[in-house]
């Protein structure tokens, strides 16, 4: 099976979906929506779009929902929809952090598989929990850390694989923004209000919103597991009540050594993800923005840029690409590819096949790994920068 | 109304799409399919989709489409889902270029909208009849020229329109490609083969497969018509029935000039289509590789860099814009635009209603003028590149 | 021998230099004093620098020229110096083009080696005369198309030369840039005014003065003899006598063929000089603005990107190439190592020893063939874009 | 005055100069000399260019270096051309770390103005000792920190200046390079082998070779002071005596933090030079391998790429630019700014003139910084990664 539906010998029946958040307003929903369409897996069928009924209902509108099956709250959606013997079978949760645990549970308690954004949780005690609801569930987990889902940084994780960069040496993170650099959130603007409330966000603000993206993307190209990090995090816009930068210095098992670097204000980068990472054979390099490169070298020999589809691009990569080399894929085409992933995994779970080993799609243990590096990086900085072992047990 | 339908206040019931082309093995067909899915505008259900009933149906069944509905050929496919009350509204032609003209034709008449892909024909005779029966029917006819649909090429058009670069003096187009470098039609590759057979193609190889694109583009954006052009088109393969390389000087009305090189032999060149325009205030140029960038220099100024969700991005391309900037947009999102832009006059036309004038896609003019820029270069060539008067009537 | 004087083994005497041309206001002249200071091979000892003799006396106190030795024009200059037991040995000529003529033939014919600015000539008349000065003279003339110099040019010269890219079929090259956009030399500019002068700058303007270059250049790493050309040549500038635009296509010995495009009115680019050369096995890119990289790709295989001094760049960079690989050299270096070049030829023209084949400076006839195309570009144009063969014969 | 000795209205005697190290073999000595030549200020006369009379003597003749002037150690030579009427006003100190203190004080303690090599010294005691006798002597000391010569560096620190950026929020920089990817330095390689040396290198590895100059950039055009640093050195090649890759966390005077990485195991990185800075208003990007230009975006508009000669580079650069933009200068360019600056600052020592405040070659505050810097890195990585005060008093 390959990702797009259409690509199968004989048709499996869509997958009937909910969501949890992403009603009128919101961004990241429909991102979500977008991303389950496009390899055709997925059937949205109801949702507890909004915080209150009519919000839910009006947005369920919007999206062609049956109005009796959107829903006021994802309590009432979950036991609902359990009930219905054409219920849904998965659920995305779209909400800001705080409510994944809460939503997650309530849904995989049930039997449904969940497709939650990230961070996992709004704080390690929660991320811990989930785990061990999802550890028992029968339900799939499925974390949207949804950069992992690029065919180049397959390609760079196929090529560490396959022992290409030799031993490891350094993971070179960051992922720069700018749209904080101001207190936007004073204004009012949806995004930024919650992002910056630790009610909703948690205990980081950058670290968690898009610290734990690049150190994920690190850890999944690079396979390694992080030992401790010496972290200084900062806020610099005067009245925030989270962290809008981090400078962490990283120390992995085995040792390789890395830095992280994650900003809200640093004027002229939008969305400036980057994975370096340097080992006794080559070295590689990708960068977000420009998703269908990626920079090989192999020591003493010339730098060559590997690209999604050409010459030099392996199996990884072309398993989760759409079309022909220099056509350019995206942001939504990364994030289908973990819909169409999840979806295999979960047509698997139908007749309980097993799932084919090339879907490494982000799980639960990695969304309490990120949420433990968000916790270190913070009680680092509380200690002046102290190295902190990471722990996600 | 935007360009995801989930945006929308009340949701409109979804456009009936059927296809005709695009079977197991095609490529476009596909593309196709993931452009209608993204903004959630179009429902598949029905398609006359190999050139036989058995491969029909077979491809039929991989999308899930209702078997009754899996047509032989356009013809009955045309003639029964007219008659049914739920027949399809509109139809997507993906087939080698010499069936475009037939099966537009055939649902046209009776008035089923056409989107279809470019060229328009495989040669003038077919498009300016096409036209004629474009032009008296009561149904659409969208073409996807669908490099127009990516949000810094709209840009690129709206900072033209605006007088932004003054007088226009230069529109320098190419479209370098390296996949026809050897004689792959000779080893069957399906893509290869009708591509350079001109009973499939029509007059034109590299000219008519991407110098239209070019060539489109080019227009799209300056919106200047053509006067005249001298070519040197050649084929370099040996054994090859089409042109695979063209050099062609272009005079616009207006007193424009551009050069356009399109080629399927320039190794290292993947879909390299770039447009440059030079006008007396500024310059802009687009790579289709990179299309979330869009150069901007005003003349005495420095360069700026316009990225797409960015600042000093417009109107026109906020329009048809997804995902914030730095979460890059590729290849299907533009098509997807396209797709989109046609429902909004779909949807429309149900009711009679007036298409918003934003809605920009390429009509059966802008084909019929590609196919005659074909035409052109190919007349041009035979007479030793004299300068050939380019008309589309 | 190498690039640096520094490194022989033992020191030759420097060479006694003069110039004609490059006083005070001009800007070519202290390009060429700095190229020939860098690797010190030569000494600037005397000068016609200015049309008057107060204004080269003048320049010349500036450059610390010994004021007997600053003469008031090439004739008295050449003659004098002729004269002298220490008298120059090589003369740079930085004048307008017109000037080349007489100025070469001055030296040459009293055995004094002449540097000379490009274009060659104002006219193809003087072009062959001084071709046939040149061919009898005992002294050697090095015509400076300076971007040979640099050290990726040769490196794709020398990939064209061991086959590397197979049978050579496209040959891409373009000059645009964008200070003439504006009739700057009514504001009395002076690197303008004497360019858009027939009288100063010859038949050709945009044409003559980078057009020249590009065509050069590509010439001298595809080693290709151009055939014919058609020509749409232009101006786009009210009042201005020469052209500051044209579009070439371009038919060469063999088969190949190629586009040339050089315009002074594209407004965002500086100096985009750019040359794309394709085989049948590779294609190569290689942009003026970024000289210390070159693009090389084998078809089939991923993209590389060589760069000066680093892994994959061979034995013609290396022996031009001053310092390591990261720290980038630029145009002065280019220009330098014509000037060393030539060094190298006239210090063995001291001694009579023969000299190092890889010493491949431009000579008179690259110079004649420059003249050659642009006349051609005129011709052809005047007759509307008809095909002309080019003869420098 | 200008950059180029020869814009200067009536010329001065070129300073005489003398060399220590740099003699067959070397590196640096070679790049030296380019950059004293380029703008034709000095003459090179003297020289102790070896460790032995035989070497230097023939090191010298490769040179044209009178023989007599050719010394054996450069405690001689400072003697001797001290005492001589035509002796040396100025020495360029080009040798391995450890020799920079007795050189430079043998040198100023006899009125001779001191170019010296960076870093300073190879430790604090050496430093702090050389800037007391640079402090007191009658002569001057410039630092070759050369990456503050190019062009878009000033133009980036005349922004700052210009409070264009703001207040500075986060100074990025880092230096990775891959040259000592393996232990080169058993093979013998000359560079490889002093570099990792303590004896000859001093305390640091890659903090003393590349990190100095990281950290010197970044605090040339910040303007900013260090205060703390946070470090993990470390040496990832076996058998190595010195670091060859640090992480450091930074804490400026006034709040401002940054980053430093600097490497040598970086497989795929040349000199990979790069300095970001972002302030409340604007940020800005620099890389050296690609120097000519400036990455400049002000918060809320479209990133500007100011180019060196072109539309939106200021004054600072404007004087240490020589040709116009699109010809790309490079490093010797900028190596011979620092050269020319110091020739500004030694003939305006003659006539005991002002120095024009434009001049902002590095001194020996900037050296002591600097091996300070490299102190605490070395001291804070003991301590695990400890916040150690920076202090170079």
């Amino acid at each position: 099976m390959t990702i797009e539906a259409s690509k199968s010998e004989q048709r499996a029946a869509k997958i009937r979906l909910g969501m949890v958040g992403g009603g009128q307003g919101a961004f990241i929903g429909a991102v979500h929506r977008m991303a389950a369409r496009l390899d055709d897996h997925y059937d949205l069928v109801a949702g507890a779009l909004s915080s209150t009924p009519e919000k839910s209902l009006a947005s369920g509108r919007d999206l062609g929902l049956d109005p009796t099956r959107c829903y006021g709250s994802f309590e009432e959606m979950a036991e609902k929809e359990a009930a219905r013997p054409d219920g849904i079978e998965a659920v995305s949760i779209v909400t800001p952090n705080h409510m994944h645990y809460p939503a997650a549970k309530a849904f995989l308690e049930r039997g449904i598989h969940v497709i939650c954004d990230k961070p996992l949780t709004s704080n390690l005690d929660d991320a811990k929990k989930l785990k061990e609801v999802a550890d028992k569930a029968k339900a799939l987990f499925i974390l949207t850390h949804n950069y992992t889902g690029y065919p180049m940084v397959r390609h760079a994780r196929e090529l560490v694989q396959n022992g290409e960069l030799g031993e490891i040496r350094l993971v070179q993170m960051e992922y720069p923004q700018d749209w904080l650099a101001e207190p936007v959130e004073q204004t009012g603007a949806k995004q930024a209000v919650w992002r910056t409330d630790p009610a909703q966000s948690g205990v980081g603000g950058s670290t968690g919103d898009i610290g734990t993206h690049a150190y994920n993307l690190g850890s999944f190209i690079s396979g390694l597991e992080l030992e401790e990090l010496a972290a200084d995090v900062h806020t610099f816009v005067e009245g925030r009540r989270l962290d809008d930068n981090a400078h962490v210095m990283l120390r992995f098992q085995g040792g390789a050594k890395g830095l992280l670097w994650c900003s809200q204000v640093a004027t002229g980068n939008e969305n400036g993800l980057k994975v370096r990472i340097y080992g006794t054979k080559a070295g590689i390099e990708w960068t977000q923005a420009d998703p269908n490169y990626l920079w090989y070298t192999k020591l003493g020999e010339p730098k060559q840029l590997i690209t999604r589809g050409g010459a030099g691009a392996g199996g990884a990569a072309a398993r989760v690409t759409r079309i022909p080399g220099g056509h350019p894929e995206g942001y939504l085409e990364a994030f289908a590819t973990i819909y169409s992933e999840a979806a295999q995994a979960i047509l698997a779970a139908r007749t309980g096949a097993a799932v084919d080993p090339d879907v490494v799609y982000p799980t639960v243990d990695d969304g309490v790994k990120g949420v433990a590096f968000v916790t270190a990086c913070i009680e680092s900085s509380k200690q002046n920068g102290a190295w902190v072992r990471v722990s996600s047990r």
